[in-house]
């Protein structure tokens, strides 16, 4: 995926300064295949924080803002301004910031969940729509080749029809009330002013229904959740369950948990048709197992030998089978391809392939809030206000 | 656990004939610690088939049966009787064929689930309750030496306030409709006439439900569920999803599926409270996972070092770490603490120790009746009917 | 495997008396089919605990012995004397109680290795060449399904021609120098007196290395060894590293240690050939990894569905795939055997199957010679002494 | 490890072009935490290819070469020039190449093993010793941070006196004679002319031992080696025994092999000393196993909780536990250790910290020479000639 003679793609930053975590994620991927090339930011309101954060990062002085609309304006109209920017804010900033720079035809790689609100979400999906900009979420887990090689054998048929589908997201983070200590990634996460009604539902349990829409391409009828708060003081759920009715007859339960003791980041699916089942697990993801009915579980590896992985999964592998890619190559993927799709649109072709963009942004949305409106009502089925 | 002395319990059995699998199983744990001798059976109600397991199985002709009441009343009067009989059939017998024998003292050891329905089973409670003789039910999970290691930790605060309850059973052998073929044990166990109402909530659902409450000690407030039969002219429900809402306010997800393609018998729970968490599956039962908060997870097993496996464990373990014990040896525990139970009450001293009893099947049977009830009302929240 | 009505073999037993483990372990195992009855006992050299010992196991006081000599020559008179005997002593009690025995034309179950020392094994294999009954040696780990099914692959060409074999042993008991603190089984197995001038290598070693040789068919052309004690003031090797030469080109290594911190047992065994590879481990018995050149690897279990287990596998299995056999299933498994051998011997037709027997004692016995002479002549290429 | 102000170093590269495998992998390595930026380059001695490669990395048309003397003498000269470079030809061409930017003071970053014979790597080592540049070997393996986490534990004694190291590095991408299909890997690989006399031994098996020697720190006293060479008509091994001698009577055993079928990069080290054990496994290094004697095994893993991962793995981690990293995350460290190292030499200061350096290069070669010398004296106990 290495760059092949293009020119890299001026990136800017919004968020991502000193102490953040997502920014150095997002900085490594778009780093990895030397696709772009990050030349300004707003690393933070503060401007001495986001100078310093600049400089650190070599960023020229004249490009590094405290104020994501100064930084859209100024950038537009720069002759080498940006063509993209990554938006690495915590939740209630994405969609100010991403405003901002759809509008001026600068096109979006954000974070996810979307943004604080369903609302929220539609608004800035009209505003998306308006835009001739590209919108890209950082679904991360989507580009894991061995997710990409379970979305091919699902649409191959090799599962046969889709019955069961379990997930489940659980860590143990936020076991005790670190927010209270005033732990950086705890506290906004954990505050509805930054990170949106959604505890645990926003945070990771999008990340398990996207991966389960996106390996399985069931549409979802309806869903029964209950949100819970175990960590006393706490003000957004900390556990999830959740009760899913795809379209089609499918089952499924999702479960995401950050008061999970052992766990670490335990994403796993499973998914059974009448013909097979799959199963894989993002601690180590570069191997999944497939069981065709009636015959031996079999271990099927990124780049592995024969009827192993396919197209899909070589398409983001870089290395050899048995060299373990993780995260950080995964995010680099998306990376990757939004760069293939930003030169697809200069070029006057659309090709935004595989990558979550604002529809799948939206229906995040929509997912939390038919959780956070099915556990007010006790259980109550409810569908995607979408 | 082996005999130290004690006489061999006179031991009968009800079912167990030609073709049939628990019946088998019930005899290898019956024997291996030498607790039991088989003098007597009813194997079949067709007395030729009756007759030939008997001779297989070296029963003296004149104490092999046609019909188990037939069997109750003359062991009942024989100077050498049976002591305890074992009841194998098919669901809808446990009860006729116990109460025969409760009703004559006869100690009885039963397979589950305890009846066909809840009605039957508060009835059998009732005959239970005036007889003087034992009612152990064969909930054979519970004697896995590291699942007694579990509720041992449970109980002791390691885990400190449970809150999150996970238990799943996922097997694929009814995939497919092989009901319709003829098989046998899927024969019966789809057919609501002999298995009861609930299919896959009765046969696996129930072990997943007794084994969740047997390590943690919580009561059930209320559950939801949603029953699903998803192959085509099956009778009975083959997979099943429920939420759980525990004493306490812990809360609960169980799975169990006979669809789930890629399992054989997976049956796996999952406990975490506010200090730890511990994972367990049958497949490889001789180790437990016990991850305290903030500490590196430690893989304790059966019989192994230091602050591993404590008394419980031991207590029906047989031979050294590193030599797995399986399926028959946990079955086989359960006889020799029933072989102990039947011992201690004959001597006056009522001693059921961890034996699952009458009011365990009880349980389990309204458990399905609550998981039949909610599905049917579109997963409404319901308690057990006890 | 259960009775189908023979009468059962009347067994007697020399060791295995209070604090024994290997003893408990073979009655277990001769119970479970209900193949064996055991009659008849010289528990202990000492009379009063094989009087205790025969009490708790219930055998008639007239047919407890205090010394196996005595016991041959009166069981061999009886007319209901044993048919069978299980020589489960320390190794170097093997070859004079097992000659009493078989002279008298009784059949011996021994433990393995044979004897103490090599020449000793030659003469038993001499008596027992003379003698008309039969000798099995309890190499347990032979009867693992996953094991036979194993041997069933390469002997159909599964793996094509062999090329490299790995088989490892590890344990952990004897990091420290427990035989001084008067542990049983310690003290006798690190004495040279009682458990043979070889230790690791004898206890374990032989175990690993009839293992490869069970599996692979392959014979072995020489060897290289270094044998350690790690243990100050331990009078036999606590580690094991053996280089293998074997017929037609195949390479090998066995390591067994004793001192292998965090291991119990960790037998483990993998074959590589030109088209195929395959990986079992004892602690997790009933599956086996199957990988076929340029395919996916996979998982066949024990009974488990389509290409997998085959006819060795189901011989020695009992109960459906998903429920755990383990080792005292797989020891029983040769005791069923054994009562096939017996009955065909007794119906006038030799019927060893696959039952391990004297020439494997005595290769066993002359794999710990070679390991010794090519250790004390660091590391000499030798063959075995057969 | 993110670049914090400091500029770029300049880095050159030689090999590496069109269809190489190991150059992009030190590109993406270098690129990750932004310490370089690849400016100069002679991919290939083909002037076509090497252009084409640098168009298609977007090199300065002016700086890239097809010949790495001239390489070396431009940009010794330029004012610009390279500070450092990647030389990740086959094993044959590092020396020379090497040597020119050695004499020239151009750091050198070089692929492992370090030449293509022992005196070679011996009159490279002179060379480097002259020069006032850093040489750099890349044995990525040092770098993964459960592999710091264990020599942390090795030397801070937690596992006590290291008695047992077993070490094993099986692939099966050599199983078939694909060399003979001009499968470029294959071709160099195992041609004595460009990869050395030894094949996998070089390979891989160096890696092997690197990795016991980094990890416990013992020096090797003696080694009997059998290199086999089981695929028809191929020029080197491609199988690898060895039994290992370390100083301080620790023994050991290596394997390496590249014809194990079902084996796809399995390095796994596994250390005992006498008051615990550790294990690990590249493919999946996010998770280091300890068991201290007489407790459970514990799971560390890489950021985890509590007494987990300390200092030296924090000092190569990058994102929080459980988002698995992996070869690239490693291969990355020790570039970021690398520019480390160069800004700290140019800043006057020595601080190759825990770089792998030329010792480490000539080592690997004596090793190879070693088990070289030992295989073609039948296993003869043999020194390393340093």
């Amino acid at each position: 995926m290495e760059r092949q003679g293009q020119p890299r793609i001026r990136l800017g930053m919004v968020g991502g300064g000193e102490g953040a975590f997502i920014g150095g994620v997002h900085r490594m991927a778009a780093r990895l295949d030397d696709r772009f090339a990050l030349v300004a930011g707003a690393f933070s309101s503060d401007a001495d924080r986001s100078n310093r954060s600049g400089a650190a990062l070599g960023i020229d002085p004249s490009r590094v803002y405290d104020d994501f609309t100064a930084m859209a304006k100024r950038e537009a109209r720069l002759k080498d301004g940006i063509d993209a920017v990554a938006i690495v804010t915590p939740n209630h900033m994405h969609a100010p910031a991403a405003r901002e720079f759809l509008r001026r035809g600068i096109h979006v790689i954000c974070d996810k969940p979307l943004t604080a609100s369903l609302p929220e979400a539609k608004k800035l999906a009209a505003t998306a729509a308006k835009s001739d900009a590209l919108f890209i979420l950082t679904h991360n887990y989507t580009a894991y080749p061995m997710i990409r090689q379970a979305r091919e054998m699902v649409a191959a048929g090799d599962l046969g029809r889709i019955r069961v589908v379990q997930v489940e997201y659980p860590q143990d983070w936020l076991t005790e009330a670190i927010e209270a200590t005033g732990q950086k990634q705890a506290s906004w996460r954990t505050d509805p002013e930054r990170s949106g009604a959604g505890g645990c539902v926003g945070d990771i349990g999008t990340h398990a229904y996207n991966l389960a829409r996106f390996v399985t391409g069931l549409g979802l009828e309806q869903l029964s959740a209950e949100l819970t708060t175990f960590v006393e003081g706490r003000r957004v759920d900390d556990n999830v369950a959740v009760m899913l009715r795809f379209d089609g007859g499918a089952r499924g339960m999702l479960w995401a948990s950050q008061v999970a003791v052992g766990h670490e980041n335990g994403l796993r699916l499973r998914v059974y048709g009448d013909r097979g089942g799959i199963d894989w697990a993002q601690e180590n993801p570069n191997a999944l197992t497939f069981a065709p009915f009636g015959e031996p579980p079999r271990r099927i590896t990124r780049a592995g030998p024969g009827a192993g992985a396919g197209a899909g999964a070589g398409a983001v592998s870089r290395i050899p089978a048995g060299h373990p890619e993780g995260y950080l190559e995964a995010f680099a993927a998306l990376y990757a391809e939004a760069a293939d799709a930003i030169r697809a649109h200069a070029a006057g072709t659309a090709a935004m392939g595989l990558l979550p963009g604002i529809a799948d942004g939206v229906e995040g949305m929509a997912f939390i809030d038919a959780c956070l409106r099915s556990s007010s009502r006790n259980g109550a089925w409810v569908s995607l206000a979408l």
